[in-house]
């Protein structure tokens, strides 16, 4: 028998039209990538992000001279499987990081949203959401008109649906009147009609469809900056039936929030290509999920979209400048009900949105719908939320008093302002482990199974390669150095260890230590390490602010939302001193709580009432007017915290000896420009 | 001394260019004709229309060699002072008409609106109507926001303005959500906010203005098939500042109501160019009516319409084919409150609409206004209120007891279908005389001055010409050529007066009777009076049958609608039969009814709510269901009437001996097709 990486077939990549040949066994992204075709694959091809979809067309290739079938790839993995049960996996498409190549293929890379499909956690997609949205669906049959009594059309519906609803007065809105007497003459003088009817607005009948309508959905959005994700919701049985996501367009205007707000601040009149560059990425992702489970733009009836106050306000059409400087004010932060085409969303015509309500200057609706999800306001045990980005949005408390509050990070814990930082891609370092006695290293990259120091990983890591050390990285790697005594307590590198490895070496004034030495030289610097003090002291700043003002040290439980928080160890983080000590199985990451608060308030309209009471009745905390914020900073500056005990985590994890070093950290003490 | 009409003096009209030479006392408007430049004039140069207006370029002219200026035209006549005062000319425009040259000039003729004004009448004008619009004005003062209480501005501001107006829960136009932070700020924390306030829809703020803003206008409009009239009034006090009319551009696509309504059927596709058309032809008005008294657009904040059935679908985008044929089903015929900008008004982008209510499939919102400004249903005495036009729309009754119906009098009334008919314009025989004994007639010409038996007639005919017989014209031939014994009760003219006069001359199998013989021959064919007998005999028989309805032939006064009643004379109208016996001195014309209810619904709630009620009391009568309306029309074919008796009418007027004659009127008892 023939060893099959022995035996090779030809792959042809669509629509580029790029091929190759690639020894039996290469999985199909390893070949999309040697050949320079670009798949997206943000979880290191571990069959999780979704985001490598491909479908394999089928047939004679008579140009190719190939014969291609979906059988020429192997059969689907136990990831793989686990995707398509948990995500519903289309079944014409294969995730291209878990296909491997087995015969002759063509394979379709799909331009669309698909490709950017979102990680949705299994653990969000279970919750259940009692239906309750404020649509809902009333057939009414009515008799045709007669000359005797000369009443329009739509007024006579109107009535039945009244009657047949139990609403005494609804209104109706105004795109229904060019259709209306075209679909009752379609219908045999029977319609569904529409109603959407929340507080705040008054009830209306927003669409109608000849005979009988079924299935009506609904849209719940989390505009991030980086990222918009959105699910389809089926409005009657509160299922999601399909979500997605894209990049944030306005990531051409600035890669951050505040350079979004500098660009609108020095080019005023560009404001609205902001607007319209976020609204056709949701238009783009409407069209995606419709067509996934075979719907129309126009059986989506009502949506909701939660994002940071930045993106809020520019999804609006609102100028952010507001939010670039003190006092950071809001345009408008209650809960608001709008008409869809008011903001150009390609939904039913006469669709509506339900904006969520933002907390304050920098804890926006997404932080909010993240509240929602998780639900501190209803539970005993206290909780510390956290969404980790430029800015940390914190909410701490429980159901006798909620607080929240921002607290600028900085970018240090997405890679940026590191030495060899990178985003979460293949070939960033995202765990690492550091010998006690040798001070060696060893780490895992996104994008290859095995660590460092074990078998198989030379074998596979020249095809992907140590490219920069990504937000999780950086974390271990700083905790690491912590532990093995590499830097001290005020996150010194001790320069004396260069005697004992060669890892540690002098640059200037101060030492760094080396982690991988391939084609691309990955270290550690001294900057580096205070630029990691400086977020995660300002975060941690933020947290014990907010438990002086809840007056208890006590915290059961800390939720990490978004995709850093589903990354990092929660050990780590609190080695770090990133978060404060609590019993160390309470820590978990809760992936895009936002997204669920989201649907939350689409699918239920108690959950609307209960995040606006919510948000009403929450503690705002403006750390930047806190005078115990720079003392708290101070402290926290050093591993994990120079006066906290961390009980929960010495009992878990032996912390190094207190050691003072000569050389003494610089600049700990100052007070950072805050990011929105 | 020179005479004057010897001296002559340069014109020159701009933007054409033409130029000519006339003799000093030469009327502007001569002028213009001579040299073939286009200047409107509907109301045949009596300084009433307003729509010949001109303005004096003033200075010196080196191309043209004169010297321009304003007082090189007589001072202003009797009529053009009094048109002045009534509708507030501006200062540098003149009536063409009425401006005789004095000197060397340069004329600009106006190309926008302005040129189209309507002929809005004084009584109109009078009419008191209580402010007590929709839109309020609230100004109001927050405090700076402050970093402890991060709620958006927007959501403050909405509070404060909800304390300081008493509303309890306010909506807010999203509109307004780009703006409040710079209204805000530009107004040092003070604006202005304007809330919209009606019955049926969501009290809202929908405008805003840094500090104090003083005045804010609404704007009502009647949507005619041939002419749009609107009227700018201040909200505030009431008053009318500015009206304007302008041809209804959906003529392109047929002269009257029934071809639209054709043309979409045959051209589907089609129906937004003609919704399209309407909206644009009132985005022009809106703008000059803003220019005349120096308003923004942005200033205008609501807004009402009415129009014919067809005219208020087709301005909703409503395809109006249903209201082509039997049962003529409406749409929509329940007042609204619509957003202006969903009907593509540019407006102030937050402006309101109310659409007064349909009141039939062919009785429409300009019925229902012309009823709230004429108010039968308010009065004791029994009124009849009549709108002429391709239909009737026809109410009748009093404060215990209203109806309405529609009847089909075709085109005959307006000129059409009659062999010398034309539009009320400079040329057309508006009134006629004839001499019992001669047989002899002698007629007034729109633009003329004189009566053609009258000195000077022949020296100013030959300027304006004898071009045809307008719609009170023919009404005035056939009444006095039936008194005159020229034809017999039942219209057919009586060939055997040809031996008494040259005027009587066959035509085939009928007659004819010759009125003018200059460059047209003008005279009325068997078929005209036909046409004018089966018009005025739909109108006639669909009054009856209110009358029979009400139950009563008492009828205490008559009022005619539109520019066709305000120009026919109604004694003639009564010998002709068109109306019903009633005091002669209780008849009169009321011009422009629907634009002032229009103005009425505009200014005042209650007359929105009043109107509401009032069209849903009323009772609506299907003319075409009405086994009697067949025999009502077969006596009404007869002039007056062939059973009526018309004591008021027989007290005022010697009506001829009854006269029968072997050839009787062929075809008087066909049901004409129906027209919308």
């Amino acid at each position: 028998m023939i060893d099959s990486t022995d035996r090779l077939a030809k792959v042809v990549f669509q629509p580029s039209g790029r091929r190759g040949s690639f020894p039996v066994g290469t999985p199909l992204l390893d070949a999309a990538r040697s050949l320079g075709v670009y798949v997206e694959s943000v979880c290191g091809g571990r069959g999780i992000c979704g985001r490598c979809q491909i479908s394999v067309s089928e047939g004679t290739f008579a140009k190719e001279n190939l014969v291609s079938a979906a059988d020429h790839l192997d059969p689907a993995s136990e990831a793989e499987i686990r995707y398509a049960t948990l995500r519903t996996l289309p079944a014409d498409r294969r995730l291209s990081c878990q296909a491997k190549i087995s015969g002759d293929l063509v394979i379709d890379v799909p331009t669309d949203a698909q490709t950017n499909r979102q990680v949705v956690r299994k653990r969000a997609e279970a919750k259940a959401i009692v239906p309750d949205s404020a649509i809902s669906l009333v057939k009414v049959s009515i008799s045709e008109p007669d000359m005797e009594t000369p009443r329009g059309d739509l007024d006579r519906l109107r009535e039945a649906i009244e009657t047949a609803s139990g609403h005494d007065r609804l209104a109706v809105d105004p795109v229904l009147l060019p259709m209306v007497q075209t679909t009752l003459r379609k219908g045999g003088w029977t319609v569904t009609a529409a109603i959407h009817s929340d507080k705040n607005s008054a009830p209306t009948i927003t669409a109608l469809w000849p005979g009988e309508k079924e299935a009506v959905y609904g849209l719940a959005v989390d505009i991030g900056s980086t990222t918009i994700a959105a699910h389809l919701c089926n409005l009657q049985n509160g299922r999601t039936v399909s979500s997605a996501g894209t990049s944030n367009p306005q990531i051409r205007f600035g890669e951050d929030l505040m350079s979004r707000v500098s660009y609108v601040q020095m080019n005023p009149s560009r404001l609205p290509d902001l607007t319209k560059a976020v609204r056709e990425a949701v238009n783009s992702l409407i069209g995606k999920l419709a067509g996934d489970v075979g719907a129309l733009r126009s059986d989506i009836l009502d949506a909701t979209f939660v994002g940071n106050p930045v993106m809020h306000h520019l999804f609006l059409g609102i100028d952010p400048v507001e939010l670039g400087g003190a006092p950071f004010a809001l345009a408008a932060s209650d809960a608001m009900v709008l008409a869809a085409r008011d903001l150009d969303l390609e939904l039913n015509p006469g669709a509506r949105v339900y904006m969520l309500p933002c907390i304050a200057g920098h804890v926006g609706a997404d932080a909010a719908a993240a509240t929602l999800s998780e639900a501190p306001h209803t539970q005993e045990p206290i909780t510390l939320l956290v969404d980790v980005g430029t800015n940390a949005e914190i909410v701490l408390g429980n159901k006798d008093r909620l607080l929240a509050a921002s607290s600028p990070t900085g970018p240090a814990f997405e890679g940026a302002e590191i030495s060899s930082g990178q985003r979460a891609a293949p070939g960033a370092i995202e765990r690492i482990r550091i010998d006690r006695d040798t001070l060696e290293p060893r780490f895992k990259v996104i994008g290859v199974d095995a660590w460092s120091d074990e078998e198989g990983f030379a074998d596979t890591i020249d095809s992907v390669g140590v490219t920069g050390i990504c937000g999780s990285g950086i974390i271990e790697a700083v905790a690491e150095m912590y532990l093995s005594g590499l830097i001290t307590e005020d996150g010194v590198i001790d320069g004396a260890l260069a005697d004992r490895t060669h890892r540690i070496r002098q640059k200037g004034r101060t030492f760094s230590y080396l982690i991988a030495d391939g084609d691309v030289e990955i270290s550690i610097l001294q900057t580096d390490i205070r630029a990691i003090q400086l977020a995660k002291g300002a975060l941690y700043a933020g947290v014990k602010l907010l438990q002086d003002k809840l007056g208890t040290d006590r915290l059961d439980r800390i939720r990490l939302a978004g995709a850093f928080g589903s990354y990092i160890d929660p050990k780590y983080a609190m080695v770090l001193g990133l978060i404060p000590d609590c019993p160390i199985d309470g820590v978990s990451g809760v992936g895009n709580a936002a997204g669920t608060g989201a649907r939350m308030a689409l699918l239920n309209r108690g959950h609307r009432r209960e995040i606006e009471q919510t948000v009403h009745d929450i503690e705002k905390i403006e750390t930047a007017l806190e005078p115990k914020f720079q003392d708290h900073f101070v402290n926290a500056m050093a591993l994990p915290n120079k006066v906290d005990p961390f009980p929960h985590l010495r009992a878990a994890v032996e912390l190094p000896e207190r050691k003072e070093l000569a050389q003494t950290v610089q600049g700990g003490g100052r007070r950072r420009r805050r990011r929105v």
